[in-house]
């Protein structure tokens, strides 16, 4: 039975998190102000922060487990699409009421399930209360070999493009998580899915899965690289504003879920509002065409860069499609 | 004159940051997903993320200058109280309402004064629009020779207790300030204070100096240490329960400030307000014996750690002060 005491303390919380920072003798089981972190010798390391909030990248009533899975998930996307292992993580909670105990246990219970699976520890950080939206604030330290980190800004004429995965799942997992939060079933049934396909969709939103296990063969093997997390078109988009080239997208190269495959058949329309949906958390990486024969299946070629500037997709007939919308602005 | 135009993009604030990451390679100009940092050999790094919000740590119509001074300044101050170096920071901005470019550039001046003063660098972070008040997350990264950060849990019986500067100005400004952006000026009339002191305290509130200037000594020379950001009693009560031990303080040792003199003087009994107040941000250390003549003017020894557990805090002649409450408690 879920215990719904309040917490009272910032401290109970603390004790509720540090079995979570067991293995890093620098995060001093939780009890000092600060985490002390020692890393290994030729290696340097990669830092990211990308908070989290309900109402903008989850529903306060979400599952706590998904919820910490999702707030660990996004940042640790990034240092996979650097190349980068992560290794460490300080996580700030604010919270606007006291959670209960239970959902503290939940909210602990994701969280370890999410560093086993991506195989880092907590080291530290702060709990407070505010007004305003649950916030989870994690800030992740990952490392690479001196010198290997994949940037953004690197990709070069003549690359081609990969994808990891499949694409959108996680956009029409939203929708169809949000009418069912609200009781209805409209879109299911338009699409015609079964529980199972329902299931995947939501399950992709809520708990994304960074793909760590490609860190390795994209620092080795790409040229540039980001995780696509605000859309396709979108952060490709930025990859090519900041290496200073174009890029043509053959959407029909694009791999898609067999439960996506349902949906476009269902409302073709939908199809750029796909392309551009966010939350994906799959790597998108450009590779010097003598790499292309070393990507493993996961990656998927999909387009290639060119001389000049912008994104252009086309479909199998070679026509351009046009977006209302790229992708998602966070501001 | 102020520009009130709205910022309309995330790109729009990266380019106003990214000359603060001028000297950091691995950020990259802010154009990349993560920033890369490569730690120098023989050092541990010390990490930190305390986030400030509007409403709680400072107001929304606070000078933007102030606000990201203050960011900036209590994560540093976490890292002075470990004998650490600040060497970088990310910096994850959250806005329930686009910012004017007046504002973006009036807080982009005063990291970037916070930054200078403290010797470092922003290394990278995010920016997004959530409901909710203005929250600014930073995480801070400090250095410190292998294996000599000051802990928490290390005070030891017969350690002299020393406190940096002047205590419970910080708590006497955010009064002061209160009621000035309520057009009032009851307080400052009933204790006398000129707008020299009145300044005086509010600045201490605003602008919070972090005592990186006494990092190394007491790296050097303590046993061990925190930062006074809760309220000393409270503080000083967590040191003691995570070393295992107890304290006394004679309050007659404590430093004033001059203007906090005429203050106790027209008020004695905001005495136990004064210290249990918050916002001090000076440095809390325990010193054993053979160091207490190491110890630099700006800091004072206060007491002395006792076997047993509790802070006690007595008065000249030493008898008791009893505490209604002990400090500024987040939860």
């Amino acid at each position: 039975m879920t215990d719904t005491t309040a917490i009272t303390s910032e401290a109970e919380i603390i004790a509720m998190l540090a079995p979570l920072s067991a293995g890093a003798s620098g995060a001093f089981g939780l009890t000092d102000d600060c985490a002390q972190f020692s890393p290994r010798p030729g290696y340097d390391l990669i830092l990211k922060t990308d908070p989290v909030r309900a109402g903008v990248h989850f529903f306060a009533d979400d599952p706590p487990e998904a919820i910490a899975w999702k707030a660990l998930a996004v940042n640790v996307s990034d240092l996979a699409a650097k190349g980068a292992r992560p290794v460490g993580y300080l996580l700030a909670l604010s919270f606007p009421d006291a959670p209960t105990k239970g959902w503290m246990t939940a909210f602990a219970h994701g969280l370890g399930a999410a560093q086993t699976a991506f195989g880092c520890v907590l080291l530290g950080g702060d709990t407070d209360r505010a007004p305003g939206p649950l916030s989870i604030a994690v800030t992740v330290i990952g490392e690479v070999p001196e010198g290997t980190m994949v940037r953004r800004a690197a990709a070069r004429v003549g690359d081609a493009i990969f994808v990891s995965g499949t694409l959108g799942d996680s956009g029409i997992g939203l929708r169809l998580h949000r009418e069912a939060r609200e009781g209805r079933q409209e879109l299911r049934t338009r699409w015609g899915l079964t529980e199972y396909q329902t299931g995947y969709f939501i399950d992709r939103y809520l708990r994304p899965q960074p793909r760590i296990d490609l860190a390795e063969v994209v620092r080795r093997h790409a040229s540039a690289a980001m995780d696509v997390s605000d859309g396709l078109v979108k952060d490709l988009t930025r990859m090519c504003k900041a290496s200073g080239v174009g890029a043509v997208i053959d959407s029909g190269l694009i791999e898609w879920s067999p439960a996506m495959v349902i949906v476009i058949r269902q409302q073709p329309e939908l199809f750029s509002a796909i392309l551009s949906a966010g939350d994906d958390y799959e790597i998108l990486a450009t590779v010097p065409p003598e790499h292309c024969a070393a990507m493993p299946p996961a990656m998927h070629r999909i387009g290639t860069i060119l001389a000049g500037a912008g994104v252009k997709v086309t479909r199998i007939d070679g026509t351009e499609i046009a977006f209302d919308k790229t992708g998602w602005d966070h501001f």
